[in-house]
């Protein structure tokens, strides 16, 4: 377990910015490459998503960002697979509405360990914040072509009645780049999530340094 | 949990036969009905196994096969996933190579949660339990159509090298019925583990019984 992981009140400074792993957009490069660039920008949490890969294929990975983001004092969260997040000791998961329910994952977390969810609507994110999901990720917020099936973009203020409806911090993602990030910060988030902006960039640490600075103050 | 959940002693009589679940080759019924065949014939143990559908739409049949099997008195397993494994409380997970490993599973799953493995040589099979794995699925032991990366079969005298190499129960999988079950006991395989001679079975309570009274004793 990271000894850096937050206390709830001070999730929210951590969640300011979710760098998302994406294997084909950080090619040429490895995506422990483009992570350390980010994580050195003072990225504050990382996600390891992987859609294709077995687990088994995907825990060295796994176990690199684990000790990479435990070296910077950022969180790691494992995107779908409960499973893989406890064996690797991550600080939490990302569940989507495919995978096990909320509810039925922090029982079987230990205490401590941080639950996302993936809700595009305020019923769907008051529902998962009831069963224990400590953020909601939010969006797509604008359109975006790195996930096939997010559907239509909710836009900032579908996030407004999102982050309204939630005692909870909520991660914006979807389409998100420095330009865009402070109009997301206006509308509530704690935080953006990002797939393509940093994976893709020719230089991820800038594009850190300017999701990091885009709403204003400074990440504590 | 399951209070009917072994002891490691009597578990080689629990795990006599495994009847592992199939959606397809159920229908027209639904795998409940086939599994409710089972149990009344006296099945000690059920695997759901489900390579399609997501972990939250195969949620609801794991529900109700935990709740039958507790009520028969027999062991639930799950295959591959073991955060859908511990959402339900099964008595345990059946891991293959592409899953979570054997040893990261063991240091997540709570005391007396059983963990199987598939292995078709000694070595993997002496790894896994090592590991921590509490029995083998060893096969295919004979050719098989049901599961496609089978690989080819291993036959009896493959089977008995990997008995001979663990001290924990072995299960036999692969191509087994009734009428080859008895030379399966012979090699020394605690139990056998069944697809389609049970799930796509005319009468799956007839196969039950002849696969139980293959190997002579019957199960305590």
């Amino acid at each position: 377990m990271n000894p850096a992981r937050p206390a709830r009140g001070e999730l929210a400074a951590r969640l300011r910015l979710i760098v998302i792993t994406d294997r084909e957009l950080a090619r040429p490069r490895e995506v422990t490459d483009v992570v350390a660039a980010a994580l050195r920008a003072g990225a504050p949490a990382v996600q390891l998503r992987e859609k294709v890969l077995p687990p088994r294929d995907t825990l060295p990975l796994a176990r690199r960002l684990r000790t990479e983001t435990e070296a910077a004092r950022a969180l790691f969260f494992v995107n779908d697979r409960l499973d893989l997040a406890l064996a690797v000791g991550a600080d939490g998961v990302h569940l989507g509405s495919d995978d096990v329910p909320v509810s039925a994952a922090r029982r079987i977390a230990p205490p401590g360990f941080l639950i996302g969810y993936s809700a595009d609507d305020p019923d769907a994110a008051r529902t998962a914040v009831a069963d224990g999901a400590d953020y909601i990720g939010c969006g797509a917020v604008f359109p975006t072509n790195t996930k096939k099936d997010a559907g239509r973009a909710v836009g900032l203020a579908g996030l407004a009645r999102v982050v309204e409806a939630v005692d909870a911090p909520v991660v914006a993602i979807g389409g998100i780049a420095p330009a865009s990030a402070a109009g997301v910060f206006r509308a509530g988030a704690a935080g953006c999530a990002v797939v393509g902006a940093v994976m893709a960039a020719r230089d991820p640490g800038h594009v850190v340094d300017g999701l990091l600075g885009a709403g204003g103050a400074e990440v504590s």
